[in-house]
């Protein structure tokens, strides 16, 4: 197989992880016989830094050209202190998601073993959890018209949906549904939103074509609730692109670690694959970042966008190996760590290529 | 002291948990010698059924002319599965919210040490929790305009602020900071919504005015993540009406329940107590309910709205000898409870009472 892959590692911790992230991929085309071939782009603070857009048109046309991307991590703490800031690092990640039509971000939750006592939540709470997020990610408030008035004292965002919008990832998420355990569980704020309803009615239609899968709507206040108490309860989870940031990012202490979470967003074209991390500029540089995401990106880009099963397989376990032999970086290690099994990120990266 | 009490039940276990709300107040009143005297009025399904109106104008008379209002619980299935339902119960909700401009909702998570383990975090994670929320809350995407086109194909909500309605609720929250851990963290998503910027904007500026109090700003998807990972790191949490209603329902598994959990809505004028439970339909009438969060409401409303601390205090230690004494409701009880000491709402409340 020949594929085109366009890495863009982005701020922060994106460069280091991006690194094993390709590295795997370079041993995977190695030991399978497939001819992947790599190029570089910039995005956010670094391309606003070198060009003054956070999403330059060099980058957006090698992104349409390429069979999938790679990317790291976006954003930096001078822009958060700056709400006033005009021109921002995560303008570039939300206008590649729009321009490349990355409408369904999936995320899993996969949950190693060897990481049940990383987590805070109590083991047996955790064990056997294994959820898989459909967060939409072109439309909701993210997209919706921004306004501020001229002497600043209001400012608004649309919050809105599309019929359509709602169609293409709830099909998208009862075909998975159906691969699984088949049980779905829409999340949104029906008893407040107007764009909430729709989204609900809209998700009772679709579920009208999938019989087979048992469809539960929950409110969104409850879900985060639910999340902490009983995640073995979720399947396939469906939600907005607002709701599903939130719930994600708390899902990933399910995981132990927000260091552990791939994901894929896909939709027309492209794909691309991130870990659900951020920047961490607090640890840049210092050959601390957890690579596993970045790693894990790469197999769910084997899986989804060159439908390589098994090659994804071959990482997937790569991880689970480097784990089931003891090796951790600091944001999964615990009280019961021995210090000579904490690695660096190039370490960790290591462990897993061979 | 002479206060007239409103007491709405609303819908669901609403009824049941108000009831004891209302005899511990009776009982502190008898105690303490307080004239309390108390009405009741109807709200949520409850009253559309009874006059098709969810705040009939008797019931925001009364509100209005009350001292304190004690709340049950909103909302009905009915409603839920039907997204297209014009008049629903949780515009009642909504509707006194903003009459009686509650704009702050606060929404304490009290840890008491006999309920760490019916939490699904770890224990060692959980203790020494000490959070108070501030939610803010007659405004947001809650109240913005909202939109359908006629073909049903789109669907919009305003999510907006105005800076007095960031400023009013940011000095209520820094004002408790100082009788507090003096740390504040702000919750927003000011890397996407201009509605956040604005929010952010002026915390920072009201921030100035309390050197003493440490400020911090955390984008809401990280903050649900560090809610499950490190709650022990908050103090006071200020955030707006969406997020706020999601973090402060994740924040319930603190504290072991929902069913553990008060809250108190102030503002211009009457202040309303509520627990933060819902109206739990699939529970109602069958003395099931957790009476606490609803005691815990009339402790707040003593403490909040009358400035008796000294009764406030009683309620809250009567709740903790309960609860060290051993006796549960099903929601708080866990593997080791002893069967006997289970109890239903009308025996728990009695153990409060007692
Ligand atoms: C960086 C930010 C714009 C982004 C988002 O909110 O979508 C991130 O949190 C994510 O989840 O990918
Ligand atoms: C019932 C609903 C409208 C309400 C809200 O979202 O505010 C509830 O969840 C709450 O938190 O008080």
């Amino acid at each position: 197989m020949k594929k085109n892959i366009l890495i863009i590692p982005g701020d922060g911790i994106g460069q280091e992880v991006t690194t094993w992230g390709k590295k795997v991929l370079e041993k995977i085309g190695e030991n399978y016989g497939h001819e992947f071939s790599f190029d570089e782009a910039i995005m956010g603070h670094t391309a606003i830094e070198a060009t003054g857009n956070p999403l330059p048109d060099e980058t957006l046309a090698k992104a349409k050209a390429s069979d999938a991307i790679l990317f790291g991590a976006i954003g930096h703490i001078k822009y958060d202190n700056d709400p006033s800031a005009k021109v921002r690092p995560e303008q570039g990640l939300l206008k590649i998601r729009k321009e490349l039509g990355l409408y369904a971000n999936l995320r899993p939750i996969l949950l190693f073993d060897e990481l049940l006592d990383a987590s805070s939540l109590k083991p047996e709470i955790l064990q056997g959890t294994d959820i898989l997020f459909f967060r939409e990610l072109t439309g909701d408030v993210y997209f919706g018209e921004k306004n501020r008035n001229e002497d600043n004292t209001f400012a608004s965002d649309l919050m809105n949906y599309h019929r359509y919008e709602v169609e293409r990832i709830a099909r998208k998420a009862y075909d998975a549904a159906r691969t699984r355990n088949k049980r779905l569980c829409s999340v949104d704020k029906a008893n407040v939103l107007e764009t909430s309803r729709l989204w609900r009615e809209v998700v009772q239609e679709i579920a009208k074509e999938y019989p087979d899968v048992e469809t539960e709507h929950m409110f969104i206040d409850n879900a985060a609730m639910q999340l902490v108490k009983n995640p073995k309860k979720f399947d396939v989870v469906l939600t907005a692109n607002l709701f599903g940031d939130i719930l994600t990012d708390e899902a990933s202490q399910i995981a132990g670690s927000m260091g552990m979470l791939a994901s894929a967003s896909v939709g027309d074209g492209t794909g691309f694959f991130e870990p659900i991390h951020g920047s961490a500029h607090d640890i840049a540089g210092q050959n601390k970042a957890n690579p596993l995401a970045s790693i894990l990106s790469a197999a769910l880009m084997l899986d989804i966008s060159f439908g390589l099963q098994e090659e994804a397989k071959a990482v997937t376990n790569a991880v689970a190996e480097t784990l089931k032999a003891g090796w951790r970086t600091g944001d999964i290690a615990n009280a019961h760590t021995e210090a000579s099994k904490v690695l660096g990120t190039q370490e960790m990266g290591e462990k897993v290529l061979a």
